[in-house]
């Protein structure tokens, strides 16, 4: 395309709101704009890139055996009263009624219409299994939408849905979804890794992976082991119960201590107690009923863990009302020798031989309390937040801590929505089951400001070759000089010819213009056709690695064609 | 792709409601499902559809030298307000509230959005001219939604607008793309027209012109020349003069005629009076100002022409008082000797030399009426509309009358957009000027449904190769003949690597529900493999035609590629 057609307004400042790297060169690039708070248009480039991503996704869903399909966005609102997901999503679901009064939803996703509607068509186990995808933009009207693409109210979302007579069909939908993702990512070259995850909100029988994009700014914070192939969302990390400590063995009974006002684990620590020989008790309250929970005071009590524990829909900490009822005491001076309520002991609480805890009366803490002798173990259970350092769940070694985007999610749903939505189907035996279903979703915009963040640099974003909006840039420094003007018109057509996508800079601007857009577009390959074109010659810039060659201008096409092509073939071979 | 895997499920009967053959076909075949009135699911069949249709626009679009981007659905209400289109596009724009109680539209078109945007980041003649354009879902909350896809409520668009510093590069603009849009219909198969047409209420400057699908069902009337290239939608067709009837030369004075309780122009034809000798006076109301049209009883009142040569917003009939007040008598029995309000007589009624008129008085005319004689004439003009028969006004042979579809639109805006929301750019001498605008719309989904309305039978849709779900059905007969499979399983992989879309039945049904299937399917090409496999021979079926042959299973695929390239290539020389 001749960049004279192009609609790519670059920037030399990125207005100040944008935090992130990534977005703030999405911007200057002239890739996106907003329109409003998280909504943008997505200018010539950026949707190339979104195009590039589509196609890499289309590609890979047809190898899962998925056929694409499209649902509306206009989601009358009974089939969410149905699904009992009208009143769950909030405020982040945008409804509104027809002239005629009928409630819609702006579709966030679609469990509800695609379950219907295959539950509507299907009726027997022979017309099973099936998976269908779409790629689609879904509204969901977020509280604080940030990082340019990355939160959005209105985004590009790849949705699939897996529809099986019974949980070894789910299995092998599930199995061959979560591979064709890390194709997917590999191919769009992103840094990321995929790890178990909580089912959450969506969540029906269980599995659920999320494939994480690694990146400083990422909302999300996993946990990677150091030595074997465990990674975990931190919600679901496991921890390795420690070795029951030596550190009090030979302590004595418990003992009172006056800690006047002092209610913190930092504050003890400045009185000389060490947070890991601490134990502090926090009064939650799960469905209504209160709760304690021990954890050591150097950890975090891990909620999502906890409520999973207790089969809680809710858990919030208790007010301070409650914690004195519980307790005896303020929350702070809670202890587990006064406890009302049942407690909840994190393994490595329990291991403790001698420990501080709340001596459940205010401005006194007890010390020598040892788990098993002084109060009772009833509840022990995983119930912090795995730490970096922590060792591996599984091999021991230590786990090391990453923030990250969520890029991708797949969950086993079972019959969450079959049941509700009545997605049955008569059996061999003619008897009437639920369709076993697995959900399968990828923020296809999300991945892009993924990529561009990991890929952005203080001059512009170096796509990877598999997404980048165009293969070569293809730079004529003066529009004035005659031989640039030959050479220029002739490789471009010859590369064209060679079906690689080329952005011709045809402009008439200054040659320092040209190059900072072409750093700001970062296109992996650029091409400058300058003085050299006289004696014949031409430059070459590789993007990422910083390389140049001086080419002869017969020869160009063929070695920018190798390069790209080495390129797109690492990205095939890792299929 | 294996028919098991996927999702069509085919239906007996379509549903009562369906009245369209098009759009019975398009559910009985498994295309597309209902969700809500005008809201529809596209079934991995009908999205294939969509997809081929959408790759034959991005291709044009590129050769017209526009860049494609993608727009929010999200708008602000702000735009349309500056606009001025939030109050006149009524109840069917959609609106919404977010959670800060901001108002939003959900995007049933983009000018605003576009105008908005490009305006913001152009500022100099030498950033134009630029040609954008999408392929989105579109947002109409339509009073009526009928036929299916026709007329819906969301539905899939091609919108593309350019940008030029003056009238000159807008004409090129829309040459370009009028000419893209033919190149466009031809390749999907349609059987259109191109015709002139009024710019109606998005119309700016003038030029307009529409692509309309032959349809008995559709909904629009145009008028074509049956000699030469004259063609336009029947509210834009220019009437030829007649030449000055003989009949009544001799005619006296008006005289009056009793005639109680004759009203219509059917009730004085069975008095004896030819319709064409009839002059009848219809009182409206413009922009609030009374007025008298007057055509020949034969003839209908073009509203459209009639706003345009008033330069009116509205225009509607006027109430009984209105009448009287302007008449001096009942609708029915107003006349042009007794009006008191500016009469516009059409040029045929005004060449007429003896008239059947109202008298201006309940329950009498008045005949031998001249007009110019006993009436004045001074404002004369093409008021009614056009009929089948009537005279080219370019070379006098008889226009023919069609019933079609609006698929496409284009426009000439000139700067009725870029004036309220401020789209200007310095020109070359630094002043700034307003950008001259074009907008260019195809209905995509529309498209599918006026192809299917185009080429469903009674058995199904036979769809052209250029957009056809697949080229070619692979039927197996038998699953468990042995001699079956094997040929089966080698053709579908020898076809697929001859680069051809092969849907391939290989399911465990009996043959008459398989050749029923394909029947509604409607893929162009059916290569069946039954009891001629043990022999080497295979049957294949042109759908469109009905041809069939009998071919060795070895020059089944080479057969069948030549086939379909011709079909495409046939599609390419269009071009």
């Amino acid at each position: 395309m001749r960049q004279s057609h192009l609609f790519a307004p670059t920037l030399r400042e990125a207005p100040a709101e944008a935090e992130a790297l990534g977005h703030r060169m999405l911007l200057r690039g002239g890739y996106i704009r907003p329109l409003a708070a998280g909504v943008y248009s997505y200018l010539p480039l950026g949707q190339r890139v979104l195009r590039n991503i589509e196609k890499i996704i289309r590609e890979e869903m047809e190898l899962a055996g998925a056929a694409e399909l499209m649902l509306p966005s206009m989601q009358p609102a009974e089939l969410w009263h149905q699904s009992g997901r009208y009143d769950e999503y909030g405020p982040e679901l945008i409804r509104f009624h027809d002239r005629n009064g009928r409630e819609f939803a702006l579709g966030p996703t679609h469990e509800e219409i695609v379950t219907a509607l295959v539950g509507q068509e299907i009726s027997s186990y022979r017309q099973l299994p099936l998976r269908l995808y779409q790629i689609q933009n879904k509204f969901r009207d977020e509280r604080r939408p940030r990082y340019g693409l990355l939160r959005c109210r209105e985004f590009a979302m790849k949705d699939a849905y897996s529809f099986d007579t019974d949980e070894a069909g789910l299995d092998a939908a599930y199995t061959a979804m979560r591979a064709a993702y890390a194709r997917i990512f590999q191919q769009c070259g992103l840094i990321f890794r995929e790890v178990e995850a909580d089912a959450g909100a969506i969540g029906g029988s269980g599995g659920s992976h999320e494939f994480v994009a690694l990146a400083e700014i990422g909302e999300d914070t996993i946990a990677v082991c150091s030595h074997c192939e465990y990674a975990a969302n931190v919600e679901k990390a496991e921890t390795a119960p420690l070795q029951q400590s030596e550190h009090g063995a030979d302590a004595g009974v418990p003992e009172r201590l006056y800690t006047p006002g002092i209610r913190t684990i930092e504050q003890l620590a400045v009185a000389g107690y060490k947070p890991e020989h601490i134990i502090k008790t926090l009064i939650y309250v799960a469905d209504g009923t209160p709760v304690a929970v021990l954890v050591r005071g150097d950890h975090e009590v891990n909620e999502i863990k906890l409520m999973r524990h207790l089969g809680a829909q809710e858990l919030v900490l208790a007010d301070a009302e409650t914690v004195l009822a519980a307790a005896g005491a303020p929350a702070g001076f809670a202890g587990p020798l006064k406890l009302s309520v049942p407690a909840y002991v994190d393994r490595e609480a329990a291991a403790l031989r001698s420990a501080i805890t709340g001596a459940g009366e205010q401005d006194w803490h007890l010390k020598n309390v040892r788990p098993g002798r002084d109060f009772t173990l009833e509840r022990i259970g995983d119930f912090r937040i795995a730490r970096e350092g922590d060792p591996c769940p599984r091999c021991h070694h230590p786990l090391e801590s990453y923030r990250g985007i969520e890029v991708g999610h797949v969950f086993k749903l079972g019959d969450k929505y079959s049941a509700p939505l009545n997605a049955v189907y008569s059996g061999t035996d003619g008897r009437m089951q639920r369709m076993q279903m697995g959900c399968y979703g990828i923020g296809v915009s999300r991945l892009l400001a993924a990529v561009a963040e990991q890929c952005a640099g203080e001059k512009g974003i170096v796509w990877p070759m598999g997404i980048a909006p165009f293969h070569v840039h293809l730079i004529r420094v003066s529009a004035k000089d005659e031989a640039q003007r030959t050479a220029a018109d002739t490789l471009y057509s010859r590369l064209q010819g060679e079906g690689l996508e080329v952005l011709f800079d045809d402009r008439d601007e200054r040659a320092g213009v040209k190059f900072h857009d072409a750093d700001m577009l970062g296109i992996p390959l650029c091409l400058i056709i300058g003085k050299g074109a006289s004696e014949g010659l031409a430059e070459l810039k590789h993007q990422s690695s910083g390389r140049q060659w001086e080419l002869k201008l017969d020869d160009a096409a063929d070695f920018i064609k190798e390069i790209v092509q080495s390129e797109m073939r690492l990205k095939e071979n890792n299929k």
